[in-house]
């Protein structure tokens, strides 16, 4: 065992302070300067700060992204300057630059394809199978009835428990069945709600079988693995899309057919090679991404949902699609986004709040719309570049200038440092370097 | 068209104050409340917010995401404290716990199964299909040669260029073929080196048909369609284990032979149902991405190759597997992951830097094992909870407790409302309304 660092016994219940100067102590060469660095990303406002620190555990500090904004959506009709919480260079313009291109061409649609919801009780039980499918209408019955104090209120906003499906698995697993449950959860995403239930739907069927006369005593053992909300929702999907005629497909006025060609034929390649489909779709997440965590909904549990569905025929493939017909050119987005607007972090966290409220207070069929235009907006920023000019120009002065930031480089060296690097490959090490030289000379 | 927005030019060009006026003025009702807040998330050193804001564009404020400490993990023999930045509970505290359970264990361990990126240069050319690949040896030489003042510094770094294939799709594409290089990229992720080696082959390729006599006229013309480096690596892959001897795996001491049987019943439905897949590697992605935030590589590339590689074989299955055999418990995650621990935004935002401090500046084939660890970590958390006690009660009181802290509750107000929901369904506007109706009593 490397001795170096040891083990620690009740880290969580000691107090942030003590956490942050027991990592500082332990595992950086300048604790004071680690203490300090920290404790800078610390919100002024304590009250705040413990919302934030309330959020996970043993926390001691914060993460900072950066927040901008993409104007000019238009979507259905309406006019949308869009949060997005990003680290990566490019992706914000590339959304504001899609948004203004699509603007005079009418902007962009979504629609609604479904919002529901899946749940799963895994379960596992001996005994004749074809029996527990003849009790199952009745063992949905009392399902619903244990579970009515769970689904009042959300029976009430219009939603609650839609089907419930019997699945026999025991030729994939011995004994294992699995009942797969539909949920409408309104405008919240719906974990809360769809666990509770899924757990007491566990509880009432072991009971079930126990209670109930037509099962004997050796059919009476039904054992719950797991009751828990199933992410994939291939019925909760949205569809984003913008169509133009194809003369009005163009860059700067020129070159269109050409243009719309290649672009056609980049989504194509997409379709059918999964080396390429993993880049693209990365591309349309990194535009849902920056809003979903904007909106402080859970980026894995759509990253999760929305790449198995991009491998539901068998093959990982593009999530977006581009036709040009009739002298039509449309490009369109089918995604499944289980998002919510109230309930979660979406009203605790302070930038959460202010999001919604600049989106208009979506409802979630709202917000499923506004983020997957989003993302075929940054999918189509991203495959107009890759088919005209590249993407390493613009990305190397993003990075450049990052670089500059950090070492402080003053105007005049930023300009010299530009001029240098114009033909030559940018990296940190290369700029610092050449920097120094710069500096060298003025001494 | 809605008139309530206007569309607006030149936005980019704004000042940030400015921005952020416009958007507080134009989309939300209290403009003043809206400045104020978005300010406070600013960092008070103006340096290091105007390298936060160069990350990005149009930025108004920053998102904070609370950035915790998962101690105790040992990993092959070493001892680390773990910075994680997610904004979801429990799931840090889960992390810390599986580090603590398999602590005396033997820890867990991590090799590096391969280290291969990937890049492609799509194009379109009609000709001669077996020409191409005849040529394919002296077109790799020219690719080489023409880009060696690229791979130059890679190359003494002891990474560069690996391979290179020519592939024929233009069975499914009429004249696409495809070259698709394998890279080592050492300790960055290389993204922006292996895209200006692919926008350089690109280059290259045109000329050489032109050049080549071999080719004839109509032959002369190859367009290139895109030229990018491709976040699917199955070739760059770690594994991440822990094993025991079956007795040692209990909880409590108690219960072991059942729990492991459970434990593996559940990761076994997770390789044969993607419902159940889905939110299985969801949860190992909790771990993964806490971790590939806090260093400051790309999350989204992360996800978008570990689901891809999840669907390889035709159905999208559990990225983690168990195993009960010969009297042992066995449970291990063979998982892609790109990342880099120089260049990107590694070293330049400033936590991302201390990150790699406490984690020890690892190579990225350490950070790797890192991720992956966490990753394995945290699906076994989440697979404990699942198989004994329910996920449920344990998140249900993590949310209780961010409203509380969100109402400004006092501690005694809290352990009234706790009490209150010990049998309800804890909601925001549940605890909002039970709060109110005991701040009223007290008037």
């Amino acid at each position: 065992m490397n001795k170096k660092h040891q083990l620690i016994k009740g880290f969580s219940k000691q107090s942030k302070a003590a956490k942050l100067e027991w990592v500082a102590n332990n595992y950086t060469p300048d604790a004071d300067a680690t203490v300090e660095d920290m404790k800078g990303f610390w919100h002024s406002d304590e009250k705040l700060q413990k919302i934030l620190d309330g959020f996970s555990e043993n926390t001691i500090s914060n993460y900072m992204m950066p927040y901008g904004i993409a104007p000019n959506f238009i979507i259905n009709d309406k006019v949308y300057a869009i949060p997005m919480v990003i680290e990566e260079s490019s992706v914000v313009a590339a959304a504001a630059s899609a948004a203004k291109y699509w603007s005079d061409k009418g902007g962009f649609k979504a629609e609604i394809l479904g919002t529901k919801k899946v749940g799963q009780v895994h379960f596992s039980w001996k005994g004749d199978s074809e029996k527990l499918f003849q009790h199952f209408d009745k063992i949905k019955e009392v399902l619903h009835h244990d579970t009515e104090p769970i689904t009042r209120n959300m029976r009430k906003r219009g939603g609650g428990i839609l089907e419930m499906e019997l699945l026999d698995f025991t030729d994939l697993e011995p004994n294992y069945y699995q009942i797969r449950a539909t949920f409408e959860t309104c405008d919240s995403m719906g974990a809360n709600f769809i666990n509770s239930v899924l757990e007491a739907f566990g509880q009432s069927l072991k009971i079930y079988v126990i209670e109930n006369d037509d099962f004997q005593e050796e059919e009476e053992e039904l054992t719950v693995i797991m009751a828990i909300l199933s992410n994939y929702t291939p019925e909760c999907v949205v569809r984003a899309s913008v169509e133009c005629p194809l003369e009005a497909f163009n860059i700067n006025g020129k070159d269109n057919s050409a243009f719309a060609k290649k672009f056609e034929k980049a989504v194509k390649i997409a379709r059918l090679d999964p080396y390429r489909a993993t880049t693209h779709n990365k591309g349309i997440f990194n535009g849902i991404d920056a809003v979903v965590l904007a909106t402080a909904n859970d980026f894995r549990a759509i990253e999760a949902c929305g790449h198995a569905y991009a491998a539901r025929d068998g093959q990982y493939r593009s999530l977006s699609q581009c036709e040009i017909k009739d002298g039509k050119f449309r490009f369109w987005l089918d995604i499944p986004l289980a998002v919510g607007t109230v309930g979660g972090l979406t009203s605790l966290h302070p930038l959460a709040k202010r999001t919604l409220e600049i989106l208009g207070n979506p409802s979630a069929e709202e917000l499923m719309q506004i983020i997957a235009v989003v993302g075929l907006a940054q999918n189509f920023a991203a495959l107009r570049s890759l088919v005209t000019t590249g993407i390493q120009k613009g990305h190397m002065k993003m990075h450049l200038q990052n670089i500059l930031n950090h070492l402080e480089a003053s105007e005049m060296e930023g300009e010299k440092v530009l001029k240098h690097f114009e033909d030559k490959t940018v990296s940190f090490t290369a700029v610092r370097e050449y920097l120094q030289t710069l500096r060298k000379e003025y001494v």
